[in-house]
Formats: C-alpha cells, structure tokens, sequence
C-alpha cells in the first residue's frame, strides 16, 4: 500500500462528492462522534438536526471535527479531516437561500434524515429542527492505494 | 422509520461483531475524529497505531468517543456511542497476553492496519507502532427499522 497526502483540492472534491460523515464536538474534554448528513457548499458543511446533545454541545463549544471517507478499487481508500466551526442559521430571512439550498441538496437523498430521527418539514411543532453550517478553518486528507 | 434505543447488551453485541470505528480525541476543547480499526474484548477496545496526533492528544487528554454503525436491510441501520478513556499498553510483559489476542483478531482482517499506513510487524525501527486500548466507560445506541 502506498499512502500519499491529499491536495486542498483533491479534499474539497472528496467532501462535495459525498454527504455522509462523523462529527465530532467535544465538552470539558470529552469527544462526543456521531454520523451527519450534510451538504458541502461554500467552504461550508450544511446539515439539520434535532435538538439535543451534539447540538448542545456545539452551541457551547463550536469547534467541531469532521471525517468522511471512502472506498476504492481493492483496497485502496481516501479519508478527510475538516477542522470546523460550528454555526447556527436562524430561521430567518437572511439564511433562507442557504436554507433552501441545503434542503434541496440534502432531499435528493432518500435516507439523510434518518440520523436525525425525524424527516425536518414533517409536522413536528414539539421538536424543532436546527439548520447550521461547519465552516471549514482547515482540510486534510490520506489516500491509499495498492500500487 | 422507527427509532429506538438500544440496550446494553445490543451494544455490546454490535461493538463485538464490527471491528471498524471512528475514534474522536480532544485537544484545548478541538476534537479531532479519525478511522480506527480495532478488536473488542472485556469491556475495552484494543487498536494499535502510528505515532503521530491522534496519539499525542489521547496521552494529553485520555477522553475519548468511538463510533460504531452498521447498515441493515432497507434503510434501516444502527449506531453506537461510546464514551471512553485511552490507556497506553507498554510493550511488557504484563501486557503480552492482550498483544497478541488483540493482533490475533486484527490480522485475521488483511486491511486493518491500513489507517494505521504501516503493518504492525513490518520492519520498520523508526516507526515504533503504539499499543492501546479504549475502556468503555459509557456506551448508547439506537436502531432505526423500517416497520
């Protein structure tokens, strides 16, 4: 196996061919990882979620960790780290174009809510759903590959 | 889609038949989530590894999280969290046991030492590779199925 370093490039590809990756956020010192949806745009990972625990602790601490990688020919594989900041998006006028795009990228796919337990736009007036972003402060990534 | 909460057991069960994770550290409240391959055994977690950042951050900060899913039929999958703390094992006699059970389960997997870019065992004097295991502190999980 040969592993080489991914380009900024080659991880910015890596992250807007995909959606499906591991966030993790960290409070006092413990991690906490778990899969996320998202919807890469603008040096930006958009996603929803219920409310709860990751999103508690991101609004405590917003630095975020995200990896995301996938499988190639044989064995060979490519992985991505982001360094990342955690942003919430009020609904409100000025993320409504943001909003709506992540939506219609995410929508595309059948199955990128269920981490989230609830499909967002179901009527769920008890559980509100949190539309943020991770900016991306910094990228790196590994490739591996059999020759 | 129903969600339900996993028990203990189920996963513990699940934590034992997989044997590919995401481990998160955390440095100065920054997580930091990578691929790890690892063997289940007694309450912990054994993985080897390179030397580099993931195991510079767990010998400062031994907190941990690791994540464990799998697919099921249809859009169904589960997940597991576990809340963990990293203990370095020495390459001692103390220890030898737990060495090699745990290089007896990962080596029957031609690819789990890839993460770790270097096989355990290679040649490779320079590149001392780091023995560990996470012991579960806490672990959770839910199930998603379809009916």
């Amino acid at each position: 196996m040969l592993i080489r370093t991914l380009s900024t490039l080659e991880c910015t590809k890596l992250l807007a061919a995909n959606r499906f990756a591991r966030l993790a956020c960290a409070k006092e010192g413990q991690p906490y990882v778990v899969p996320l949806y998202y919807a890469h745009t603008d040096n930006h990972l958009y996603a929803f979620s219920m409310l709860g625990k990751k999103i508690d602790w991101m609004r405590s601490n917003p630095l975020v960790s995200v990896q995301v990688d996938e499988r190639g020919p044989g064995r060979s594989w490519k992985s991505v780290v982001v360094d990342g900041r955690y942003e919430e998006l009020p609904d409100r006028i000025g993320h409504k174009l943001q909003r709506d795009h992540a939506w219609a990228l995410l929508s595309r796919h059948a199955e990128w809510w269920e981490p989230g337990a609830l499909k967002p736009g179901a009527p769920s007036a008890d559980l509100p759903h949190i539309f943020f972003r991770i900016f991306i402060a910094d990228v790196s990534g590994r490739e591996a590959s059999e020759s």
